[in-house]
């Protein structure tokens, strides 16, 4: 066991304060030049690594997904191309690549069951693939996510033709764009929290997601919560945490 | 008749070009120091004069009444304050105050009648002043006004006990702060156009209105159009220019 | 005749309140997987389907107009590429394409004739593609639309060329970039309603037509109210909502 | 039973779309004047009403307070006066005040109690009676909170301290203002969602919350969503959201 | 005479650059303790001091007025408030208020007479005090200035009524809030510089005077330059800067 | 000469408003389909024809060219490809190309020429497209400027080494990009109005030019006023608007 | 001795990962009720406790001080009011306040000298209040600030003037507001780091110090850092920090 | 030598102020057409000179290389593309070129030794180009550079890992984009003064590195002062002048 110090503080008339932090040399983070792996994360927080597509090569890539697979670690990357999941294929990395929620996903390995169940909803259909990334995390993470999507505000009653099954649901996910209406419409009608995903889709004033966001933080419907705009995969993660509890 | 040139240009080889605004002498604009009163403005316009209130003195809006008066010309005050009031009051202009919507009208003079109805709907009741501004607009043109306050899509129910009265008016003005989904939910159930009023009412990210302007430019329901935040004023007086045409 | 429940509310002291929502099961929307078709639309709000062209595949399009040319119902698609046009061609799918307006409109259907008539204005020749996405709108619905384009207010004379026929509309459209003042002086000079349409035109501070739309919501112009920037659908829908007013 | 129509379509070759929406009358809604009281809230979503203190009379905080009172209804009432406080006082009607969360709560009553627990951390002093509006509205709703404050990230020793019981929750509320860091930390070291509230604490660039804001919803750690700015209640309620599913 | 250095460089391959700035010592800077009076600035500038009214005390107005008056130079201060004019008044200083432009002139001191006319034109009546800081400005320094208030594009009438005055101004100042379309209009009908002063007049979105400033800088009309939100003063200098060259 | 009714007022006791506005059929504008060409632009204002580059098609290019070419118009088009300029080379239309300041002069028609000078300054070298732009189009306009580019400040001494010519001009235009501090650090040393031209130069928080344009209208020293970013050629047509006044 | 967990992982594939903390348990922190004074402060980073005063009541901020005094330990309040420091005069508390700075400083305890020097410069003096606060911190750390205020560039000769004393300072504060111009010259024209203080002195566009804060942030000179608005107390924090270096 | 008069005064009252600035002849500036190389650089500041790459081409880069080898002056280029390099390789100019850092440095001259140390941290690896620029540049500048990457808040034993070898740095530069946490975690940490880079690292709310700039700035650690974002060359120049005064 090896101590180092996090914080020296000179001898005062108040006495010293000495803070140690112990550490295992044995820390499995492995680093692999452009990026330090870190395998104890579905260990530290239950839930598998999961990867940030953006920016890598596929050499990269299959490097990561590579990595994982000796540890028999499930791994996910978000917000990937067609590029990278051809190369993995290529490198026979046996892997599902989904075009729409641009996910990479491994075969092998496996999170725990979650329990309960996660509605993820979209205004338009021009929202989906944010939905999809959020729906895909969620079962990665070993979730149930129901999907009704294209049930936005301006047509109501698709949203009253599939309400009763969303009110089933422990967590809402409610993804929208534009003027973001629709986490208000369903948080009214329903009492498991709503989680809100702006989404970057419209044009104009507030484009980019920013009126979306802005509408979703003044809510005037309790029980909503937000997370970054077109960020699906975020939205996952807090669902994922509160279903996490249910059997606690 | 008296002729002035707009512009002047030089002899050229394109030949001149020579603009004549001529006008009768008789303007009925009087100058009365601290403004200039267009007495010829239901003529020009169709609708009466209208005052706002912000910064002027109560014997300035005195003055102004009285000079209205004279002439057996309706007018309205907006955004006035109970000093305003009060000093018309004790002056013995006739006028009402409406402390809710802030207006003062005189009690002379008529504006013609406007055909059709227009609905003004509020989301929260902290909207109700805007809203009250905008009816009192429109009751002061001629126009009738039927009011749905507190109908906000955070209870939906409370939209729905009523949409089929909304359904109706042949205009709908939706009155709404914070998040702004009202115009959107309710464009989609009439078939009216509807005017939005952003309200500056909500706090914290977008606040003063600027979430639910937004909000409500980025409608995803088709029939929205919007005007500035708090103006129940200009909200009637385009409702009522619709109205208008109704008999043409 | 199916009914579901809205809301469930406990047995308490005061009360049930319980909401049904009846539905027919004919719900005349077709899901083609990647786009729900309301083919109810035209029956339910006046106006036929339109559709949003970005992100739609060639192939998506060509699926779009063929399910509605089966049940004969008239449909628009805005913000078109030429190769989506293209493949409707190609399709043998009979359809006229506005390479300006970037708009399709299907050969077969028709919305019932509106009466009245648009102005739609522009401030210059840069604001012409949303200009004549408003007023292909407009016929495809069924409306009249006079066009008056390139009469910004930095050349009064040009305004002014026009301004007794635009006097003449029973709903003005101003579609201005840059400093969007076109709709304040246009209000000024008409008794019809202005719907005001900031464009995307212009460059620097405020640019993407923030200026304008701000400009425009700021307007000290009685009567105008506002559409997002490049909105020139939006303003037809509010424009054509007004216009099937008059014969009621 | 009371049906009326919610959306009435023309025949057409598609068939009628008709929507019925019945009502029993006994919407047991009280409509005194300034405000609709529901009290049929706490049957339908779980939880009692709460009442938003601002603009309101003294008067009307009574004349509310009474009616939730004859029906034995427990109320909240959040960021109210010391005026209001000492009405209700003055009038006889039981409620304590917390002057520091600016909370006034009803001594009648009970909402049902959750299971689970909440953490509630603040980065510094300042945001306290943000994170005491939300304590109190947990405790008020049936939950328990155990309040974690001043343990911002400037000084990390501070939140070390108390990691471990703040581990144990099932819920984390972390309340920052100036640059709303401390969700992010914390999320990292707990496997529990985070709700994030920023507060108008701090000055200069992005005042008023708005670095925060932005700050939290771009943390880098997963878990986090967020809520207004100085929006205690919100995040309140959307943790007694998820405490309320621990049974499910 | 006294020479200081500017800059000292290391010697080098390249040579020595050594700047010197000798300065007479008779600098005629008087520090007053909370200011620097600059008794200078006419010799160097053609315009006498001007002092900016707010956070001073009345005590250290009549101290720098005074300090001025012993060098019968003239001095300006704008922004002031009645208070600071009558302790000017208490102490025997021979001064004028003008309490709408909110200036305090010396009655002392000439600057020398501009030749040339400056136009100063204001949207609406509450853009007054800022043109009337620009023309007594303007006076001050030595130029004439001619008025024309409330002469806003809403009613075009009344910009047309005087514009061929307007167009014999060598400078036009536009003062405009709301929108701020009045420079965009006025530039296109006279062939002088146009300098526009965005006001703080107006409410909502883009409030104090930003979406006027916006509007102005984006001017489709050529010839406007434009000053920071109600500078009346700042337009002031810039026009008389022009006038100077007249003679040149 | 040809009548047209501004505006009809119904007759009423105030007596009637009858504007007309007399016009000359022989409005010497040509309208080419794509644009409208004002040919008595230089008659009226003083200033020929200019034409902006951006979304014009070569085609289009060479038929505005010829247009002009035919009547001996001089013309200017700014911000233009190399393709336009190729197209108009290719059809034989006598025009310079500066690939710098990216404008297409013709080599017919002459401006009148003007008296005194300006000063045109750039911060970087970055800066000197858009001081090109304007450089040139002061030039087309008949105007001489003098340039003194990369004198940014904080190299001071590139200032100070020319700072004595910079003072001989009429007007100086000072373009600079990112924190924009070149105009007032120049005013102050200078008894000329300068126009400062903002540049998109930079990167980073502010970038666009916004920086650079907040802080020019902030400027501390007197005398700047700003126009758009990166419109060089708008701060061109200001000077030139003070040059011809020096005749007067 | 006591130690305790800061995360614990469950055991897996990859072997645990065990972090402990030990931590004395006499960590000197007093909490007071309303504030943790942190005693060990001095020793831990060798600056003693500083107080933000603002929300703080006058018996509050005498019993910070009195703690402090028991363990003579140095003590510092910023932003304090005229009530604060009469409450601890009242209570004998021996402290000296300087009402430009708004601060409270204790007359007993002492910081360690610090080597070098700080130069501390406004651009005018509605900066000194920031600059005070500023320079009056570096002096309770223990380091000398010598102060040159009102040397903005709008007058260069100003800071020509004193350049050659400020060229000696190890490190430059350089404070101003408006444009925020001061940074970047002063940066050019010494060799030491320089801490940029933007202040919200200036109104308009940009106002409350944005304008200046985005300026200095991008200041093309080299070696400027930049603080939040109006933080006197962070600059001279960062230039001790410097200092305290100088003998490493 | 040459004097030039910075400032003619007329002769008035108060006497003349005349300053005069002489400079020698020999100004070791060189004029490439389109650049002026500053020689003298390194002797006036104590840094060799910097060219930033974006916007020249190959040929210049060339150009500019070449004009340093032959007087033997350092020169490094700064956010370069691959084809610069690849020009100045073919051109057989001995340069290094860093395709992360993206930054070409010349194998001749040498910058003086600097004492001390700089730490170097980002919170991502996203981050690391930025600090590939920093850390390069201190190095060319003579200093030393640690780098500690990857050590972001959200996995709080990174930074702890590596804490005690940071907190031997003389200045601690610390990179970070989405929520910029880092610096005020690190400051809270450290002795030594913080140079915080916000990165444009992130997307959604606050994008292009705005949240984590303003995060930054509102730091509620002391000690952190900011550059612009991705500016990582400026923090290399702050943190350079600070470990320059170290031997003084």
């Amino acid at each position: 066991m090896v101590y180092f110090q996090l914080e020296i503080c000179e001898s005062g008339a108040t006495g010293n304060v000495v803070y140690y932090l112990p550490m295992k040399k044995t820390l499995p983070v492995k680093d692999i030049g452009f990026a330090k792996l870190d395998f104890a994360r579905r260990a530290r927080t239950g839930f598998g690594e999961t990867v940030f597509g953006p920016g890598k090569t596929p050499e990269q890539m299959v490097g990561i997904f590579r990595a994982f697979r000796e540890r028999r670690l499930p791994v996910l990357a978000t917000r990937c191309t067609h590029e990278q999941a051809a190369a993995l294929e290529a490198a026979d990395v046996p892997v599902r690549y989904d075009p729409v929620a641009r996910a990479i996903t491994s075969d092998w390995g496996r999170n725990k069951k979650l329990k309960g169940r996660v509605a993820v909803l979209t205004g338009g259909t021009a929202d989906i693939p944010v939905a999809e990334e959020c729906a895909g995390t969620i079962e990665f993470f070993g979730g149930r996510a129901a999907r009704y999507f294209d049930v936005g505000v301006a047509g109501l009653h698709r949203l009253l033709n599939v309400i009763d099954k969303v009110r089933k649901a422990d967590v809402v996910v409610a993804v929208a764009g534009m003027e973001g209406a629709l986490p208000s419409v369903v948080s009214g009608l329903v009492s498991a929290p709503v989680v809100a995903v702006p989404t970057s889709v419209g044009y104009g004033a507030g484009a980019g997601g920013v009126a979306a966001a802005l509408a979703m933080l003044n809510s005037c419907a309790e029980g909503v919560s937000v997370v970054n705009i077109d960020n699906g995969f975020g939205a996952a993660v807090v669902a994922c945490r509160m279903l996490r509890r249910l059997k606690a």
